[in-house]
């Protein structure tokens, strides 16, 4: 397990985690200021920039790009729809090659408007995946689905255990891993067994961070940061590290009543002080 | 698949669902006014009310007790609060064998307070529930351990998928099964799978119903009734039967903003016509 104590080259900010505060050009300026080694940004940002100038401003702060965040929403009702959704998903593989990602993110999407079936969800998810991936490996873009909480099947990601997003990738064959994010995998009996299944074949592209509060009052922007609340951080790192996992630690919180208030300054010395003493 | 279009019988009301404007003695009343076939109380209302009395009004009225609300909540930080807390459960076996109810549910509970170990609160669920299979097994009360949704683990329930729940019945043996409830399952990719594994052993005891919202507002009090959320309960319906159950449907509705608020003939009324549409 590497020894983080003093490190910030092996933190990545997820620009989430300040961008209420903060543009992206902000967020790049703020990581390079701290000393903070990676940034995951997200498309809207990028859109709102520009994309070659934050390809520009990211490489001239000599930082990595842990992850762009994000491809996937398979699912739609139409196949109109699903085709659109290819399509974009396309675009975004383009963009986190020229933002030289080391991965594009996929949270694949839920339930279809008025529709319950999670079967059919899922096989449009595999569908997408397949309809995509050829091209991603091509342009040397892995893909990294993201399992997401249980909580957010419905309507964000029926994808939701490592196990089940192995699977997927069993199934895909190389080009495609997966993005192990603590919140939402921290309750899975299977993590440590999956995390292993992950390594033998190097399918761990992404490891991200945050925290699960008790209580958490909100579904969605209630995140808490690392050590703050019941999550084993350092425990699952070890994992994923022991999996051969080298990557970056990539901070994303979602925090609408507590991060997204303070001043984005603060929030990233305290991300690294816990990056140095929690993760 | 049982016919339920004009049924009633197999209906049990979880008194959860309208406590909050009836006592239980007028909730007991209430089932039997509407034909209602069951009902599962809760301790604290069972005490309220006194024990021999809740029993023979229960019996007075004809209802079927489909389980009794709660044993569990092993972890403890100390040994001798673990003691107090299988005590207790043993108490919760002697009030359902007094209340004929058909099973003990457990909600085995989370963390303890203070601790993050998840592996720890697991292995004092499995003593939990090890010391006190034998006493249930002695009084013909069999256990059912109802996995409860993911977004529970840390204060709730450490135990959180059915295959979860179905490992510790295996490592247990007889006299004890599993409470499938829709909420906190519907969502698991292995649910067909581990429904039919438990249909092998005879270990489904209970079936509980309500529905999943989108968006959910609240993680604990925002549960839908049947037919109003993405959950596809006559499907999982159709496992639980086709695994070998036949006992009846229980509904359990914690809505603090919509159904708790409604007059309790109302609500039953409501629970009666979706039992026989859409359950």
């Amino acid at each position: 397990m590497r020894d983080l104590s003093t490190d910030t080259a092996q933190l990545s900010l997820n620009a989430a985690t300040v961008r209420k505060r903060w543009n992206l050009s902000q967020i790049i300026d703020g990581c390079a200021r701290h000393g903070i080694g990676g940034i995951a940004p997200w498309r809207d940002q990028v859109a709102a920039c520009g994309l070659d100038i934050v390809a520009q401003q990211i490489k001239d702060a000599g930082l990595r790009v842990s992850g762009y965040c994000r491809g996937g929403m398979f699912p739609a009702g139409t196949a109109a729809q699903r085709a659109a959704n290819i399509e974009d998903n396309l675009r975004a593989v383009d963009e986190a090659v020229t933002l030289g990602s080391e991965c594009l993110v996929l949270v694949v999407g839920g339930l279809a408007e008025g529709l319950k079936d999670l079967s059919v969800a899922r096989a449009q998810v595999d569908d997408g995946i397949a309809a995509i991936l050829d091209y991603a490996r091509a342009n040397n873009m892995p893909l990294a689905i993201e399992p997401l909480h249980p909580m957010y099947a419905a309507d964000r990601a029926c994808v939701n255990t490592l196990k089940q997003a192995l699977d997927i990738c069993d199934r895909m064959g190389n080009g495609i891993g997966v993005a192990v994010d603590v919140y939402h995998v921290w309750w899975d009996p299977e993590l440590p067994t999956q995390i292993a299944r992950a390594g033998r074949n190097s399918q761990i592209l992404a490891f991200h961070v945050c925290d699960w509060l008790v209580p958490t009052s909100d579904m969605l922007t209630d995140r808490g940061m690392m050590g703050d609340g019941v999550i084993e951080i350092s425990k699952i790192r070890n994992w994923v590290e022991a999996a051969g996992y080298d990557g970056q630690c990539e901070v994303e919180i979602f925090s609408a009543e507590n991060w997204w208030k303070k001043h984005p300054d603060a929030v990233l010395k305290t991300c690294i002080e816990r990056h140095q003493t929690v993760v």
